[in-house]
């Protein structure tokens, strides 16, 4: 089996189900982040939340004894606002939340009403009602621009599934035929590209460490990185062997600390 | 042109474009009905509806000056409760509104939580959140039955498109890969169906009318109807020749009123 520590200087890691669940720290997440600190490799977090920015991770990460900066962490609120630079300043109409916005605004965007947006940024939204599905409806149907910042269908809850970004895209698409332009969070090579130019390091040189194989191990392996799955977060020794059908990761491990215990 | 005054006995009457839009009567819509009751036509309303009950449609044709009674109307609320019978008095949970459920309860089902339900019926909400979704989204991936009272995606507000219940269908299909069982509203086929028994007509002696080509004109083709478009709702001058792409009403006259000035 491949020896990720030894063969790897940079670490691209997801934080949900890797450092913790919601609020709550994965004791052997968190060990490993500080083991690979203490080893000198460099590490990015990239993280598909639509409804955080950076500093709400930031402290988070804090709570959990981690000390990161804006500058390692990667989430799709944060990524989705500096894609969208590509085209400008937008005014954008957005179905997300205030961590989006926040981040939105900091890259110098303007958060605008549905009919006066140039474009329209779907993202989850745990406020959301019929009122803005109706506005989110008619900025698709108008809009020049759709973006979303992640594709996850469903997340599991602290009691169940429950509703991603793709529920709104799903609903939108549904309803108009049309499809965002760009979906940021991984999967998609936008922030997975992204994360290897903040590690400079070359992609035979990375591991992408996640607990999903269809968005963290088909992403590290779209742009040719190694891939670690732990089964600390959706993936358990139950559904392992369908979601390995998917496609197969190069190490699996119950949580990012049993890389040194193999 | 055919003459639906004379070849016609029965006449199944599509509600919204046709007799109203929303609480404001179609003045042509409402002559017409008085008309072909005084004529001894049979009529009977049915519309795709998922939020009002027959009680509420009563009390509306009322405030036209239309004098109808629960006989004479099924809408999608009543028809969905209806057809549900086929499997028994049910445990429902259900994504709709006030008209449903008493729709639902009156038909001898009993309303229920998500986790509780053996059947699950979508239909529109204009109080929709995050909460109700989550709750539908467990549903659909638990419950044995999934109906839907109409499959409308879109419908045309007093100031814009809103979402329909295609909304929620489209979305909980988008998460979970699940369609509904059966759609009860026009087009299909369980909708008319009841109608014409209803009528106690064949269907060759009966015209359907409607202001959506892809909902009634579709419908009563499908059952063996004459099919009339009344250009009084969404569909206009404007975009009628896209529309008759989809498929061609025997007659097409600006509203019910215009079947006497042919």
């Amino acid at each position: 089996m491949l020896d990720v520590l030894n063969s790897c200087k940079g670490f691209i890691l997801d934080v949900d189900g890797v450092i913790c669940r919601g609020s709550r720290e994965i004791e052997g997440g968190v060990r490993g982040v500080k083991r690979l600190i203490e080893e000198g490799k460099k590490v990015v977090f990239v993280s598909n939340n639509s409804t955080r920015s950076r500093r709400m991770l930031i402290e988070r990460f804090r709570s959990f004894g981690l000390d990161v900066s804006e500058e390692d962490i990667i989430v799709a609120t944060y990524a989705t606002a500096s894609y969208l630079l590509k085209f400008g300043r937008l005014r954008v109409f957005t179905t997300g939340e205030e961590g989006l916005i926040e981040e939105l605004e900091l890259a110098g965007h303007t958060i605008v009403d549905y009919d006066e947006a140039e474009c329209l940024v779907v993202a989850s939204n745990r406020k959301l009602d019929y009122d803005l599905m109706t506005k989110a409806l008619r900025c698709c149907l108008n809009v020049d621009r759709y973006v979303a910042t992640n594709p996850d269908r469903i997340f599991p809850g602290w009691d169940g599934p429950i509703p991603g970004t793709g529920m709104i895209i799903g609903a939108l698409y549904w309803m108009t035929g049309r499809m965002p332009d760009a979906v940021v969070g991984k999967p998609s090579e936008i922030i997975m590209r992204e994360a290897l130019r903040k590690l400079n390091c070359k992609p035979e040189e990375v591991a992408v460490v996640g607990d999903q194989v269809e968005v963290d191990v088909v992403a590290g392996k779209k742009v040719g990185c190694k891939t670690v799955l732990v089964l600390s977060g959706v993936t358990t020794e139950e559904n392992l062997k369908d979601k390995l059908k998917i496609e197969k990761p190069d190490v699996i491990v119950k949580d990012l600390d049993g890389l040194w215990r193999r």
